[in-house]
C-alpha cells in the first residue's frame, strides 16, 4: 500500500477544483525563475518518490515528467509552500534549458517585447 | 477613453475561463520568490499605470492594491510573460514583506515544515 501510504503523509495542501495546485519552479543555483505549471497529487508523489520534478499537463491531460522526452530533467533540491498552502516552489537543479523553445527559462520576454 | 485605449494595448495574453492569470512576484535585488496572486484585465492596467502591484482578489472578489493597508507597496520593476503567454512574472521592490504573516516571502516553510 506505498500509495496509500504516500498519499496520508501528504500535508492538507489546498488543491484547487480540478484536483490541481500551482507550481513554481525556481533554479535554486541562479535563483530565475523558470516555469509555472501544475501538479495533482500524483505528480507531487511522483516528484518526491524520485526527486525528479512531475507535473499534470492541463493541455495533454496526462502526468508529465518534465525532461523524460529532451532529457532537461529538473531534479528537485526543496520543495516550499506558501502561507495559504495553495502554490508549491520547487528549488530544482535542471539539467537544461526549462523552456521548449531552448531558452533557459520560460520568462525570456517582457510584456513590452511581447507588444512589439 | 483612457481605459478602452488601454485595454487596447494589452497583448494577447491567455486569461483563464475566470478572466484570471497567475501572477508570479519575484524580488527584484534578492531573487527570492515572494508570493503568487492572480490578476484580471484591470489589475494588470492599473499596475501598469501606477507602477504599483494590483492583484484580483478571488476571495474577497475585489481588486487589490497590495501593500495599501500595510505600506508594503511593491513597485514593478519589469513585467515578464511566459513562453504560452498564460503567466506573468513580475519583478519587483517591495517596500517591505510580501507576507501577511511577517515573513519577507509566502514562501517560508518547505514541505517538511508543514508536516512536522
Amino acid at each position: 500500500m506505498q500509495s496509500a501510504e504516500s498519499h496520508d503523509r501528504l500535508p492538507a495542501l489546498h488543491w484547487d477544483e480540478h484536483g490541481l495546485i500551482t507550481a513554481v519552479v525556481q533554479d535554486v543555483t541562479t535563483n530565475a525563475v523558470l516555469m509555472v505549471a501544475w501538479m495533482n497529487s500524483d505528480a507531487l508523489r511522483l516528484t518526491e518518490q524520485t526527486g525528479e520534478a512531475h507535473f499534470w499537463s492541463r493541455s495533454r491531460g496526462e502526468l508529465w515528467h518534465k525532461g523524460a522526452t529532451s532529457g532537461n530533467v529538473m531534479r528537485v533540491v526543496e520543495l516550499r509552500v506558501d502561507c495559504d498552502e495553495d502554490t508549491l516552489l520547487l528549488r530544482v537543479d535542471p539539467a537544461g534549458p526549462a523552456c521548449h523553445t531552448g531558452a533557459t527559462s520560460c520568462f525570456y520576454r517582457t510584456l513590452e517585447d511581447l507588444r512589439n
